[in-house]
C-alpha cells in the first residue's frame, strides 16, 4: 500500500514523544543487571493510597428512560414492549413492566482488582497513557473490527476526549498552513475552528437536498476536482475531505456504500484523505411507516420493542464506513461515546492508519494528555463488567436505536398530519440514521420562485422568530453553512433534532408548534 | 490598572465564540413575545433518559492510606495518630484506630437532584460549558479567594483538564510566533512542547542550587533583563516568565514572598507575564527534625497526626502566590486536582485576568471542549456534599500534607544516616513544599574540581546505571534541563520523588539503595 506518512503534516511530523523520567534508552554498561524489584523515586505519580475515593458503585438502567417515565410509555418502550424485549434477550422475566428493585443492575469499581480487562481505581484515577487506558483502547479495536473493519491491516486506535477532540487532532495530523479541506456546505461548523487552528482552508461542497439523496452532490464534487485549477486557481488541490457520511449534520442524509465507493475512488485519483465523522451513525432508523400509528396517533407497543438481532443489524441496517473500503490508509474515522453513552464523559476515539494515530498521540501530549481516566474506567467497566462486552454494548445500541426510531417517527408523524404539510408548504426528509431531520420550507425555495435567493436568509430569520414565538427552537440551515453566499439557494431549511425532548407528548407538540408557526407566517405573506 | 488584553496573543485575539444552535442575538421583530415553555428541537444533546447510568455511589476514605495498610503505620498515620486526628477534628470517636464499617463515608449522585450546588448526572453526564460546570467553577473561585486571593478584582477562573492543559492554554493565550519565555533551567520539560506549539522560544534562567535558596537565581535574572539587547541580541524582550515557584520541579525549592515581590517588580519594569505553575504547593512541609526519630529510626505516632489548624496553615505555612501581589493582571496561575485528589480525573483550573480567561475559553472550544463532566461531578460533590465544602477540602489537604511530610522526612532520614552522606559525598535539599527533593552528588560538582563540566553528564549517566542496578529509579537533573549545555555545571543532581512508593519500608529502603549505589560508584573511581 501507499505510505500513509505522506498524509501527515510537517508540524505533526516534527513532534517527538519522550518522558524525562523514563529509564535511559541507551546501552547499559558491561556488567549491568536489572534489579528484580526496583523502587520508584522517579515519576511524580502520587501513590493511589492518596486518592480519597476508595470505591465507586455504578447503578445502571436496562433500557433508556427506564426509571424516568411515570406514564405507560417509556418514550419508545411501553412497559409491555419492555417486557417483551427482555424475553427476546433470552431473559425469562415477567412481562409486567415493573421497575426492577434497585441495585439489581449495579456493580462496583474497587481501588484494586485482579481482573486485567476491568479497570480499578488505582489505574483509573492514576496518570495513564495519552492513547487511552489499555482495556478501553482494546475495546475500541474489537468494536471496530466487528462493526467497520478497515480493509487493510496497519490501522490503530486512540482514545480522545470526544468527537471535537478527534476532529481537531485529525486536522492537526494532516493539515499544514494553506492546505485545502473540502467540507459539506452545511456541516458541524465547529469543525471550521479545527481547520483554522491547523492553518487550513475550507472549501464548501454542494449538498443535494432532495429526498433519498446521498447528501453530498457527487457530480459537483467530481467536476470540482477534475477542473480544480480552473475553478480554484489560487488554491492547492485538496488535502482532505471532511464528511459526516451517516445521518449528516445538519441534513440527516446517509451515503450508500455504492456512493462511498465512488467518492473513495476520487480520493485515490486526487490523493486526498477522508475524515469521516460519525457520532450517531449507529442509530440506524427504519423508514417512517404510517401503519404503525393508530387512528388516534398512538403507536402499537409491539412495534416499539427492539426486534432485530445483532447479526441482522450489522448485515442489513448499519451503513458501512469508509474504513471498510479503505485499502490505502487514507481514511480517518472519528467516533464518540457522547451520543451512545453520555456527552459529559468527554470520551471518544479515532481509527486510522497507525502512522496517523502516532501523529495524533504526539499532539495529544501537547493539547490534553488524554481523556479522563474516571470516564474511561466507568465506560470500560459498564461495557465489560455489566453489559457483557461487545455484544452487550451492541444490544444497548439497539435499544437506543429503537427509542430514537420511535422519536423520529413521532416527530415526522406530527409534521405529516399538519395543515402546512398537507398544503405542500413544508417537507421533511426521513433520515436513515442519526438524530437530525431536514425540515424544508418549500415556499422559501428560490427554485420555486416565491423568494429570491438574496432574500432566503432575511425571510428565514423572520420565520425563525415566528417559530420561536410559537415555543419551539430549531436550527436554521444557514447557521451551519460554511459559506453563506455559496449556499443561499439551499438555505430554506431547518435542522430538527429529536434527541433532547423529554417525552412523546413534547415531541408531538413540537411538530405541531413548528408547522403552525410556518402556516401562520405563510398566511401573513411571509411576514412575522 | 493596565489593560490585560495587551498580553493576549494575536492568534488568541482572532478567535470568537459562538454556537450555531443559539437563539439569534439580533433584535426580534415588533410584536415578538417569548414563549413561556419552549420545546427544544435545536441542540444535539441527547435527553438524559438515554444515559445508561442511573446513579453512582462514591465511597471515601477519611485519611490517605486508610484501608491499605496491614501494618500499624498507615504511611504517615499510625492508627493511634489517626484516632487522635479525628478527635482533633472535633469528632469524638474512639481512638482505637479501627477502620470504620464500610459505607459510613459514602454518598450518592443521582440522575436528578434539586440541590443546585451539587451536580446530578443529568448535568454531569450532559454537554456542559467549556469553562466548567458552574458549582465546580464557583468552588475554584471560593478556594482561591481563601488561599491566594489576587490583589485586583477583574480576575476569573476556568476549569481545565489538568496542569498540562492549563499550561498549554496559557502559552496559546499569550505567545505569538517568536515570542520569548523565560524558563527555569531545570523544569517540567513538557512545558517546552506547549511553548513550541504556540511558536514561542524558551530561554533558560539559572537556578541557585544551594541550601535555602529560592531556586531561581535573582541576580542572573535581573542582569539578563537589564542587559537583554546585549545578552540576547537576536531575540525580542521576554513576553513571559514560567516558574514553578513552590516546591519547584525538579529541585524542590520554594520562593519566599519577599523574593516574589522582587521578581514581580521586574515583571512590571520589563512588562512580562508570570505563568505560575503550582501543582503541589499546598503540600507545605515542615523542616526535617531528627528528634522526631527514635534511636531505632521509628517515628513517634504522635508526631504524625495533622496538628495544625486551617487558620495556622493559611497564615503561617502556605506560601503566598504571585496572584496575591498582582495588581496589573499579569499573573496566570495554573492549578490541578491531580496531586491533591487524583491525576486520572484530568481536572484542574487556571486563575488569571478575566480577559486572559476569555482567551483560554475560546481556545478550549478548539482543543477539547472542557473537562470530563463525570470528573467534575465527582470532585464537586465529594468536596461539597461529603467533605463539607471549602474547610473540608482544606482539612483533606492538611491530611495529605501530614503524610507527605512524613514521607519526605523518612527519605531524608534514610539518606542522612548513610555512609555516603556522612562521608560528604552527597547532600539533599530539604524542600519546604511539594513532592521533590534535590539529591546532589558532590563529587560530580565541577566547582569542586573532581569532574570537569564536560564530563558531568557522561559520568552522571554511568552513575545512573549503577543506581538502577541497585534497584531504585530516580530522574537525573540533566534530563529536565531546557538547554543541557547551559546547565552542565549544575547537572550533578537527581530528582527524588517520595510520592509513588507504597510504604515506609520502601521509602527507607530506597534511600539506602540510592546512597549505597553512589558510595559504590565513588569507591570504584567514578566508574560503574
Amino acid at each position: 500500500m501507499s505510505d500513509a506518512s505522506q498524509f501527515i503534516s510537517k508540524r505533526a511530523q516534527s513532534r517527538k514523544s519522550s518522558h524525562f523520567a523514563n529509564v535511559p534508552s541507551d546501552k547499559p554498561p558491561a556488567g549491568f543487571k536489572p534489579h528484580p524489584k526496583p523502587l520508584l523515586l522517579s515519576y511524580g505519580t502520587p501513590n493511589d493510597g492518596f486518592f480519597p475515593i476508595d470505591s465507586i458503585e455504578v447503578n445502571l438502567v436496562e433500557f433508556p428512560f427506564e426509571h424516568q417515565s411515570k406514564q405507560s410509555h417509556l418514550n419508545g418502550h411501553s412497559k409491555e414492549a419492555n417486557g417483551q424485549a427482555k424475553e427476546a434477550n433470552g431473559q425469562a422475566k415477567e412481562a409486567n413492566g415493573q421497575v426492577k428493585e434497585e441495585k439489581s443492575n449495579s456493580f462496583r469499581i474497587s481501588r484494586h482488582s485482579d481482573t486485567p480487562e476491568l479497570l480499578d481505581l488505582s489505574r483509573g484515577l492514576q496518570y495513564g497513557p495519552v492513547s487511552g487506558l489499555d482495556p478501553l483502547l482494546q475495546f475500541t479495536k474489537e468494536f471496530i473490527s466487528k462493526t467497520h473493519k478497515p480493509a487493510y491491516d496497519e490501522w490503530n486506535s486512540i482514545v480522545t476526549t470526544g468527537a471535537s477532540d478527534g476532529l481537531n487532532k485529525a486536522c492537526d495530523a494532516i493539515l499544514d498552513q494553506g492546505d485545502v479541506v473540502l467540507v459539506e456546505e452545511f456541516t458541524f461548523t465547529p469543525f471550521l475552528r479545527f481547520v483554522n487552528n491547523a492553518g487550513g482552508i475550507p472549501v464548501p461542497l454542494k449538498i443535494d437536498l432532495s429526498q433519498d439523496s446521498n447528501g453530498l452532490d457527487y457530480n459537483y464534487l467530481e467536476n470540482l476536482l477534475t477542473n480544480w485549477s480552473k475553478e480554484k486557481p489560487n488554491l492547492p488541490k485538496p488535502k482532505a475531505l471532511y464528511t459526516i457520511s451517516t445521518g449528516q449534520n445538519p441534513t440527516g442524509f446517509t451515503q450508500t456504500l455504492e456512493f462511498r465507493r465512488k467518492v473513495y475512488k476520487l480520493a485515490e485519483e486526487h490523493n486526498f484523505v477522508i475524515i469521516e465523522d460519525d457520532p450517531y451513525g449507529y442509530l440506524t432508523l427504519p423508514k417512517y411507516d404510517s401503519s404503525r400509528f393508530s387512528s388516534n396517533d398512538q403507536v402499537d407497543p409491539a412495534d416499539l420493542k427492539n426486534d432485530i438481532t445483532i447479526e441482522d443489524y450489522l448485515t442489513n441496517h448499519l451503513t458501512p464506513s469508509y474504513l471498510e473500503i479503505d485499502t490505502t490508509g487514507r481514511v480517518i474515522r472519528v467516533e464518540t461515546f457522547s451520543k451512545l453513552f453520555a456527552p459529559g464523559l468527554r470520551l471518544g476515539f479515532v481509527i486510522a492508519h497507525a502512522k496517523i494515530i502516532d501523529a495524533i498521540r504526539n499532539y495529544s501530549e501537547v493539547v490534553n494528555r488524554g481523556a479522563s481516566g474516571l470516564s474511561q474506567t466507568v465506560v470500560n467497566n459498564v461495557i465489560r463488567d455489566k453489559l457483557g462486552g461487545l455484544d452487550g454494548w451492541l444490544n444497548w445500541i439497539l435499544k437506543m436505536r429503537a427509542t430514537y426510531s420511535h422519536r423520529k417517527d413521532l416527530l415526522l408523524h406530527s409534521i405529516y398530519k399538519s395543515e402546512a404539510f398537507k398544503k405542500g408548504l413544508v417537507d421533511v426528509i426521513d433520515p436513515k440514521a442519526g438524530m437530525f431531520a431536514t425540515f424544508k420550507v418549500k415556499f422559501l425555495d428560490p427554485a420555486e420562485g416565491n423568494v429570491s435567493s438574496d432574500e432566503v436568509v432575511a425571510v428565514g430569520k423572520q420565520l425563525l422568530w415566528k417559530i420561536i414565538s410559537h415555543g419551539v427552537l430549531v436550527v436554521p440551515g444557514y447557521n451551519m453553512s460554511v459559506d453563506p453566499d455559496f449556499s443561499l439557494e439551499r438555505s430554506n431549511f431547518f435542522r430538527l433534532c429529536y434527541a433532547p425532548l423529554n417525552n412523546d407528548e413534547d415531541i408531538i407538540e413540537s411538530g405541531k408548534r413548528l408547522t403552525d408557526a410556518v402556516l401562520e407566517f405563510y398566511n401573513n405573506g411571509n411576514k412575522f
